[in-house]
C-alpha cells in the first residue's frame, strides 16, 4: 500500500470556500505475531514493516539482539502488509511481553522512578567518549533528516526520526538512515530495524528526532544502545531524569542554531563554557 | 506533583555552551484501576487526574455516559495523585476491555476498514446543521487555546485540547475548557473529563486540537460524541474516512488563517464558493 494519497479537499478562509488537491499520509493497523500469537497491533504508515517489527522488539526490550530473531516475514495466510509473523531464533530469547509503557504497575505507590527503574534495569550506563559530538555536526545532521522527509513535504502529518554513525563527518551524513511515520514510536522503531538490518553499530549512532522528547522516546533509544538523542523540540522531565542516570547526551530545540543540552554536556566537543 | 519543574540546563551555539535555567515539563505514570482489577497505565502530566480518567472511559468507549460511572477518586492506600480508582454505578456498564488501539485483531487480513467499522457500530452517523460554524470564529477559538496554555509557554512540550460550545460566540469563547498534557490523548481526554463533569454537551462541542489528527484522535471524539473537530496540524487518510463516513466536520492546519475542510464543509457557513 502506498503512503501517501491523493484527496479532493476544501481550502475555507474567513470569506471563501475553494476546491483543493491535498495530499494524506496514510495509516493502517500492522498486527505482529510472535509464532501464532498475538503480540502487538500498531497504527502506522505503510511501507517498511519488517524493519518496524524488528526495531519494536528491539526498543521495547523483547529482544537483546539480532540474534534472538529466527526470521521476521509477512504473514503468507495474509495479503498486503499488515500482518507480520515474527519467529524466535533457535535458542534465541523473544519476551512476549507487552511493550513497558503498555504494562500496567503492580505497585501501589506507582511513580516515574519505577519506570526508570525498569530500564536501569536491563540497560547499564553508557560509558563514552567526551567531545564526541560538536553543535555544528548536530545541525547537519538535522538537515540531512530534513532533506530526507518525502512524506512530511507532501502531507505535514509524519514524524521523522535519522541515525547516523559518529563521527558526524560528510561520509556519515551521507549514510544517514531517515524514516518517516504517522507515529513518532514508529518512525524511531522503523530507523532502528534499518540500522540493524545494515549492521549499523548503534552504540555508535547518533539519533536525531523531530518529535518531543519524551520518556517512551529516550527509553527506546537506550534499550537499542543509543547514547546520543537530538530531538527538534522539548524533552519532559522525566526523560532527563533517564538520560542523566544512564549517561545519554540528550539535547532539545535543534531547529538549526543552537541546542539546549540537557544532559551529558561533555559530549560536546570543548568549546568556550 | 507540580507539572513543571526548574532544571539546570546548558545552551550550546557552535562555538560556545552556557549554563542556562529552564522549566521542564513533568510525566509520570498513571495507574488506573477498575475496582480491585488494574484497567490501564498512562503516562502523562500531573493535573486534572480524575477528568483525564472520566474523559478516558468514554473517549475509549469503556462507557457511554456520566451515569455509568459510580466514583472516580485517587486509591486511598496510595499516596499522591499517581493511582486512580473507578467503581461502576449500580446498574452502569463499564467494560474492562482494553482501548482499541491497544487491541489485537484476531482477523488475518487486518485493514483500515476494520478499525472503522468498530467505531461505526458504537457511533451513529452525526446529523447536524449547515452553517454551524465559520472560519473566522474557528480561528477564535484557536486563539483563545494558545491564550490558554500556560505549560506550553513555559516549557515548549505539552499537547493542548480545548473544547467550546456552539455558537461559538464571545460567551462560549469566554467558557472554553482548555487542558494541556504531554500526551495529545491525555490533553483530549481531560478536556472531555473537564466537560463531562461540568455538564457541556459534547454533541454542540467544537474540539481544537493543537495536534495532528490521527484515527484514534478522530475516533476519540467521535465516542464522546463531538462532531467538529478542527487541529493546528495536518490530518491522516483514515482519520478523514472516519469522519466522511460518521458526517463529522475535520479541519486541519488552523494556524490563524485559512482552514483545510477534509469533511463536512457544508457545516461552514454560506460564503463564496
Amino acid at each position: 500500500m502506498e503512503p501517501v494519497i491523493h484527496y479532493s479537499c476544501h481550502e475555507a478562509s474567513d470569506g471563501q470556500v475553494k476546491p483543493a488537491d491535498r495530499h494524506l499520509l496514510v495509516e493502517e493497523p500492522l498486527y505482529i505475531q510472535l509464532g501464532d500469537e498475538p503480540l502487538a497491533s500498531l497504527m502506522r504508515t505503510p511501507g517498511h514493516e519488517l524493519d518496524l517489527t524488528l526495531g519494536f522488539l528491539l526498543t521495547e526490550g523483547l529482544i537483546r539482539s539480532l540474534a534472538d530473531v529466527g526470521a521476521i516475514s509477512f504473514c503468507p495466510a495474509a495479503s498486503g502488509t499488515n500482518h507480520v509473523r515474527v519467529v524466535a531464533a533457535p535458542g534465541g530469547k523473544l519476551a512476549a511481553a507487552p511493550p513497558p509503557h503498555r504494562r500496567i504497575y503492580s505497585s501501589c505507590s506507582v511513580c516515574g522512578e519505577d519506570a526508570i527503574k525498569e530500564i536501569l534495569e536491563s540497560c547499564p550506563p553508557f560509558t563514552l567518549e567526551p567531545g564526541r559530538l560538536s553543535v555544528a555536526r548536530i545541525n547537519a545532521l538535522g538537515e540531512q533528516m530534513r532533506r530526507q522527509q518525502p512524506l512530511f513535504r507532501e502531507t505535514g502529518a509524519p514524524h521523522a526520526a535519522a541515525l547516523a554513525r559518529r563521527p558526524l563527518d560528510d561520509a556519515a551524513l551521507h549514510d544517514t538512515i531517515v524514516r518517516e511515520d504517522v507515529g513518532r514510536h514508529n518512525a524511531l522503531d522503523k530507523a532502528v530495524g534499518a540500522a540493524l538490518h545494515k549492521g549499523m553499530d548503534l552504540r555508535q549512532a547518533v539519533l536525531f528526532l523531530s518529535s518531543r522528547l519524551s520518556f517512551e522516546m529516550v527509553a527506546k533509544a537506550a534499550r537499542a544502545g543509543i547514547a546520543d538523542v537530538v530531538g527538534a523540540s522539548a524533552p519532559t522531565a522525566l526523560a532527563v531524569e533517564l538520560a542523566n542516570r544512564l549517561g545519554m547526551f540528550l539535547a532539545g530545540f535543534a531547529r538549526g542554531a543552537g541546542v539546549t543540552v540537557y544532559s551529558g554536556v561533555d559530549a560536546l566537543s570543548p568549546v568556550r563554557r
